[in-house]
């Protein structure tokens, strides 16, 4: 007797747990986006022992109710404007439980082939309906893969890069002379990845950004590779950004990329979140000079409706990663991979095991069409340009970096000096945290204090940035009335 | 408009899926494991361009029976064999599409409180049904986390002893001194981990093995450590293997961390497939010694019931993995984090963004109970024994290894030696899989070519383990029958 669910069994309370799912969505925005739980709260709700007999399905739901909800941050709330976004569409739910059910190891692409071919052909899509170079496809010689996040595949262009600049680092490992290029806006998983390759901190350069730009200079770029080489050490990667995570902002791929090349290190443009705009032509120019990079990621899972996790990764060499990664052990040949006519994708990732991924991503584009992913992108920038203009517009309000895409940053004006702006600012996020009705986080920009306001919720319309406007202003309105009575 | 789904449309939908799965489940015994599709027969079914227009969910449910179906490996069929099991529990699914549905990223305590306590909660709980060491508890100072594989689990905790064995580590990376003891039956991750950890795949010591077993020698990891100490290099990780994926091999873990302790090396246990077991009493001592370990993996989504990407991974220490890998630029700053209140589940992790994995594992041991989960582990090995049985008592048979749990390593015996013996074993395999009847692997052991019999899909029974030792019988007979006729 198994100790599964019987199918039939399957069937109602998979139709219950949908019909939770339903609810659950459609009640959403009657919902505080977060509450305040103290920290153990959660656990202390929870009994310790893992229970010794099945129980009923409802049993979880009313637990998932009662303790998991209201403890949760609702990122798919309306009115979630935090970090940037994680779309989890209900399209790519369905096509996630499918996958589930498949339930296929695609680490070889013997060991089920199609979850390998759906990926490729998706990917080589994918890369024609963004405008990428053909030489990111396979049929051009490159390819793409799903990873889980842009950190990993930050990771796996470094690792590929480390191998490109020399032969034997399979072999023996990093020699304490390779350096890799970022600005400060450049996202932190680089900087992990420096350590978990091994390079240590010391290889990380944070190259200065062009004067009164948070973009990476070029010149200053040029400056510190030279300097580098003269000292003995080697650019092994340059990473550039589209749209960074504190401001947006864009690094200048085509004059970066060119100064990376001129001491062969690998380029690798990081567009986690603003790359899937380039499906809209109007926002292509973003990705101006990628087709000079190495590898380029984007994720579908922040922005482009699909669940968590669907990191885009493509690269210009369908052998660089398997290059650096590939290990075969006597139980995983198979005549498939020796005669070189498949990619098994276990050679472009750090894990062995994988998920049939494409099938959430494949169900959101055939169930919103590119027609509908424009549109739902289009919607957000849109927003982000009325809140701009409402906050240039208020003197209450002032913008805290130039706006991008869909992401605004603003900061509240007291009148009395940055120090009180930045504590106003700070103040006013509080508030509007603990009011639930809208979720916001914040960075520093020029050293000052800014709310990020990232547009981008799957059900996000008109009327949630509308209110999510109100709240700030009256939040700035009673900060500011204390501030300078 | 939002590009989403209507929640009313998702009920419909998402019904139509559920009913698709519990049919393609309830199904799927008729189906063959899998058919021998060409490469590229996937691309060619499938339009290269990416829809412009959206397309009612019912094409692509039609398209992945007419196209992934027949070209996938069906991991969860009773009779799937091979590598080892990917158990996607319906149970499991529930959970999933739960998670999906809540859409929570769990990367701080602070981006979703619920999403990281419930994952302590469940780890804890089940470190304590697995009978570990209470160190490897939050409660005790340890804890554990979901990671996506036991390759992943492997490379954070060879990070962790990198930084243990040298607080530089982080700042100045690798030194080229560091030495990490597998044995040829260690998992290949090791191996790959080494690399993306530049240290190159000099620093892997392969230990051998006792003599007449698969399992490292304590002895050899003796000398070994002694011989690279003398030459000035760092023993700072050995992997123990409990339950090899060749054969199951068990390495005496006691003794081994006996050892490895006396140079201060980080003791890892991989146990990804059989350290489940240990939630029976009757198979607990295989985790002896465990206790003296650093770090413990055990994989959920291999035989217990969880859809992947379930790796657990326990430390002893909980600030061993933050100590290693946390890096927080501003937009991560946070309150809960800066009190140390909290655990922060990307500091253990290579990535950043993490799903509430923990959804479909407390789903699983809440449809099923840890009753229900021992009666799963039971039968299976009861299954094994039954053929191991067989295989003994059938002169056309041999075991190519020690039976472990539920993994029965078998070769056919011809009469004509040991190199016939290997052809006629590798020929039985190739027509086996071609009857699409069952799915089976196979590795080399001490030399010769075994075929691997995982027994351990969600629904495998007796009569599917009939089935194939009947088919396994009459490929047999066929063939030695044409090596000595």
């Amino acid at each position: 007797m198994s100790a599964d669910l019987d199918p039939e069994e399957f069937r109602r309370l998979g139709h219950a747990v949908v019909d939770w799912i339903a609810d659950h969505r459609a009640g959403l925005e009657k919902l505080p986006v977060q509450t305040g739980v103290e920290p153990g709260w959660v656990r202390a709700q929870l009994p310790a022992a893992l229970p010794e007999d099945p129980a009923p399905l409802q049993d979880l739901l009313d637990t998932v109710d009662r303790v998991v909800v209201p403890a949760s941050t609702l990122w798919q709330h309306p009115r979630f404007f935090g970090y940037f976004p994680a779309n989890a569409s209900l399209h790519s739910l369905l096509g996630d439980v499918l996958s589930g059910a498949l339930g296929a190891q695609g680490m070889l692409w013997s060991t089920s082939p199609a979850t390998t071919e759906v990926e490729q052909v998706l990917l080589d899509g994918f890369a024609a309906a963004l405008g990428l170079d053909p030489a990111f496809t396979f049929a051009g010689g490159g390819g793409g893969c799903i990873q889980d996040s842009a950190s990993s595949a930050a990771l796996v262009a470094l690792l590929a890069a480390l191998h490109r600049a020399s032969p034997g680092w399979r072999e023996t490992g990093a020699t304490g002379a390779e350096r890799v290029y970022v600005t400060s806006e450049t996202h932190s998983s680089l900087a992990k990845a420096v350590r978990v390759a091994g390079l240590g901190a010391r290889a990380l350069r944070v190259v200065d950004t062009a004067p009164g730009s948070l973009a990476m200079s070029p010149d200053a770029l040029a400056a510190a590779q030279r300097d580098d080489v003269a000292a003995g050490l080697r650019p092994v990667l340059v990473c550039a950004t589209v749209g960074t995570t504190g401001t947006g902002a864009v690094d200048p791929v085509r004059a970066v990329a060119g100064v990376a090349r001129e001491h062969g290190a690998w380029v690798h443009v990081d567009a986690a979140w603003a790359g899937v705009a380039a499906l809209c032509p109007e926002f292509r120019h973003l990705l101006d000079g990628v087709e000079l990079a190495d590898s380029f990621a984007t994720n579908a899972h922040k922005w482009l409706l699909t669940a968590f996790d669907a990191g885009l990764l493509w690269v210009r060499h369908a052998d660089a990663l398997p290059a650096a990664l590939s290990i075969t052990p006597e139980y995983l040949r198979n005549a498939a991979s020796e005669s070189g006519a498949v990619v098994d994708y276990r050679d472009w990732q750090v894990p062995l095991g994988r998920r049939f991924r494409a099938l959430k991503l494949w169900a959101v584009v055939h169930g919103t069409g590119l027609s509908g992913l424009r549109s739902h992108l289009r919607e957000h920038v849109a927003l982000a340009a009325d809140l701009a203009d409402r906050v240039r517009a208020d003197p209450l309000f002032e913008l805290g970096a130039e706006p991008s895409l869909a992401l605004v940053c603003l900061r509240v004006v007291t009148g009395a000096g940055p120090e009180a702006d930045d504590a106003a600012t700070r103040e006013v996020l509080t508030r509007v945290n603990a009011s639930g009705e809208a979720f916001l986080t914040h960075t520093v920009a020029g050293g000052r204090y800014v709310i990020r306001v990232a547009i981008g919720s799957v059900s996000t319309g008109p009327e949630h940035v509308d209110q999510l406007w109100q709240r700030l202003r009256s939040e700035a309105v009673a900060v500011v009335g204390q501030v300078s009575p």
